[in-house]
């Protein structure tokens, strides 16, 4: 491990923190309020402490796996940790543990809360809140590739530890242009969703805040009632439109920008993810409409914003489905689990992974009846290596232990198994809300501080797919051999 | 498919039922209770109907996979359909559906019951309900290789379907002799249990029925408290070892049995199951010790028993565990996925299962830190082949699929989440009973038909580890080609 490479790209990386937070402290200024101290003095700690690394010289430039892994996780758990001292320090949320808890919820775009009534916090910090989600979406590592092209080299080993999904490729050859073209992309989205927030008569304020935990799949809002705040059904399916879109692979629209119109509608991933979607629409808009709603189209209308929210892993609710029929909820467990495409600002499995096992099931079938037949896994007509089938089957083992051990150890709390375990799906899986005393009308608040450590922990495994914080912890990483 | 010889076999199969239904209608005879002329007709009909059918001349002798395949399938699903005339005939169980899901839930193994005071049965027809058990766990076709030689050629082929685990493997080169193996093991361990529970003051007929129960890993029982129905810590210890002795790998005892003690003490298998145990009982001990029994004896007692019924996918209950807290309850619920080791009577995923997925795992950590590391699966210092391993990724990602299918399916019956989540684990692990409306004071009397049929196939379904009955299902199977 070579030490100086890993310190100077962290340095690097809490310097570029600090000018993201510029922006909250300019909302701060602008309503006059007293988090505008906070904010000056977060970015002159972190900026320093970010210079001061970033002074060090590496023994060499290039960056291997155990770096790059190194990298990414501690650079997640010190930019957690340097985000959340505006809440430390302006008094908004005074205990360290429920800020790391907030902050590490916002960059993973999970947006599980700890503030019971969020609308009496400045805006400042809401704006910082809700920034986290956006920054954390595309992945500050990535946006820390785009604007230093000094990273590029080696940075290749950086980006595929932070892109989600089983396969992460670069779309153009250089990984900076990569990284550019993403948050390209990342960025006309979210400019189009606040113009489109704006025509439905939302506040600027607002429309940018909702739109950040919309894009980055978060969910964090500056409403105790959530998006259900908005008493407009223009408003709800906009988000819910745009929760949908921003679930998809960031790198289809780059195809679509190419006139690549063909190769997008025959996407194996993309048609399984919106396959699920309609059908668990469909389920739940007629479960909920025969046993509570009846009014079909307000049915539709929620199921629909509900279903994108879960399976996009936003966490957005315009209403407490916790109070809907236990088919409805036990689809929306389900999709928990599936999550977003691979390359998306979405957690969760990935659709990508669910198509593989899916092809792995029915290739085994076939064997019973043809056990000497040789039949390749492929997707979208490519055959997917055997590697990167036994990384997708190890990653879905791995989720589901995870889950199981995460429940046995929240379970601790005394809550109830539903909350207990949709707690851990929910933090898993980046989501935000969960069921029972976890629910879409209930916060993280009552939870002990060890409960919020291992549910950011969690966070923390699902935003970067398990295998990297785990092979961090194992002192084998540490030495010259593993295993 | 050769349909000849598959309706012969299947008729020697329903002949070798009707065969044993004898003892059940000797202990009516015994008591002189009015089910005796039930079981006189269902064996009339019984081995007609299977006499008729065996004298169909099949076109060649040899069975391939896809015979194998229908044969047991089929199989099952007949001697379940016949098996569940004495019910019906005797009026004991007056419908049609509760009757199938009773016998289905015998011979899998499972021990649900939909009879809400069992104590009122007649004798013979609670001896056959339990003694459905013992011919199920070992598996009935298992049975009619060892005692039918003439089924000797190409016997493997069913054998294979039949057992459970994903490597199934002759302990000697012949079937037929690791049938009769097999069934001579089984069979002393069923006199050495009964023998031990009459020391301990049942009845005869109380030890035989409980026996069937624990060495089939079963669950069901002639008192409406189950095992928690004789106040004797002897009898709860008793039949906790032999739970957990028929979740071992019978083959484990035939190496025993020829003095090869390292080899089994080395097993690997059988070190994980010890281990989950081991730990289960710690925790749940500490846990229900302190925060309900507050005797520290009472406490590991019904955690030992509790745990060894669940992992071994037994049933037996000797208190209410669903009063238990969420910690222990949610170990219980990760036991129910557990299961037993390959080759035994018990269910659920098996540990083989789980210690190749443990070990999967372990290799793609690594495999982060060093890419082009070839690292080959071994269990017991033997590589496991590449097939064997997808055969056990695709098994544990289907057997998800399943779980979250059926919770989603049941939940129209309007349970709870708890309640339908583990009514489907306990229905595919062959358990008996769930958390909640089906927790163990409790029946599955309340659920609908619909759900009965469910339950009863996703029963099936455990029993025959998944893929056998959905290939059965695929118009594909039918045709001369798949996919």
């Amino acid at each position: 491990m070579s030490y100086g490479v890993v310190i100077k790209v962290l340095g690097n990386l809490l310097t570029v923190e600090a000018l993201l937070m510029i922006p909250s402290l300019l909302v701060s200024l602008y309503y006059n309020q007293y988090d505008k101290t906070a904010f000056l003095s977060s970015i002159f700690i972190t900026g320093i402490v970010g210079f001061v690394m970033s002074r060090k010289k590496g023994s060499r430039k290039t960056i291997k796996a155990k770096e790059g892994l190194a990298i990414v996780a501690f650079g997640w758990i010190l930019v957690s940790f340097f985000g959340s001292l505006p809440f430390v320090l302006s008094g908004s949320i005074p205990s360290w543990v429920d800020s790391f808890f907030e902050t590490v919820s916002g960059f993973t775009t999970t947006g599980s809360t700890i503030v019971d009534n969020v609308e009496l916090l400045p805006m400042g910090i809401l704006f910082w809140r809700s920034f986290t989600h956006w920054i954390g979406g595309m992945g500050i590592l990535v946006f820390t590739i785009a604007i230093l092209p000094t990273l590029g080299v080696g940075g290749f080993q950086i980006f595929k530890v932070e892109s989600p999904g089983p396969m992460p490729d670069r779309i153009v050859p250089r990984v900076t242009d990569t990284a550019k073209i993403l948050y390209i992309t990342y960025f006309i989205m979210t400019l189009l969703e606040i113009i489109l927030l704006l025509f439905g008569g939302m506040s600027l304020y607002d429309a940018a805040v909702h739109t950040f935990g919309t894009v980055g799949t978060g969910g964090f809002s500056t409403k105790v009632a959530s998006v259900g705040h908005y008493d407009s059904s223009y408003i709800h399916i906009i988000i819910g439109i745009f929760m949908i879109l921003s679930g998809v692979n960031f790198s289809l629209y780059y195809l679509l920008f190419q006139g690549k119109w063909k190769e997008v509608f025959k996407n194996e991933e993309l048609r399984l993810y919106l396959g699920i979607i309609l059908i668990s629409v469909v389920l739940i808009g007629l479960n909920i409409n025969s046993t509570m709603y009846k009014n079909i189209g307000l049915a539709f209308r929620d199921a629909f914003f509900q279903v994108g929210s879960i399976i996009t892993t936003t966490g957005y609710a315009t209403t407490n489905f916790d109070k809907w029929p236990t088919f409805s909820k036990s689809i929306l467990f389900l999709l928990m689990f599936v999550g977003g495409c691979a390359g998306s600002t979405g957690g969760g499995l990935k659709n990508i992974r669910i198509l593989v096992l899916f092809k792995l099931i029915r290739r085994e079938i076939s064997k019973i009846l043809h056990p000497r037949a040789v039949i390749p896994i492929k997707t979208n007509g490519n055959a997917v290596s055997n590697e990167t089938v036994a990384g997708i089957t190890s990653f879905f083992a791995l989720y589901i232990f995870i889950f199981v051990l995460g429940t046995v150890l929240i379970s601790l709390e005394g809550m109830d198994l539903v909350s207990s375990s949709s707690a851990v799906a929910s933090a898993l899986g980046n989501i935000g809300p969960g069921f029972g005393l976890v629910g879409p009308s209930e916060t993280f608040s009552s939870i002990s501080s060890m409960g919020k450590l291992l549910l950011s922990l969690l966070m923390l495994l699902g935003r970067l797919e398990l295998f990297t914080i785990i092979a961090l912890v194992l002192p084998k990483t540490w030495r010259n051999e593993i295993f």
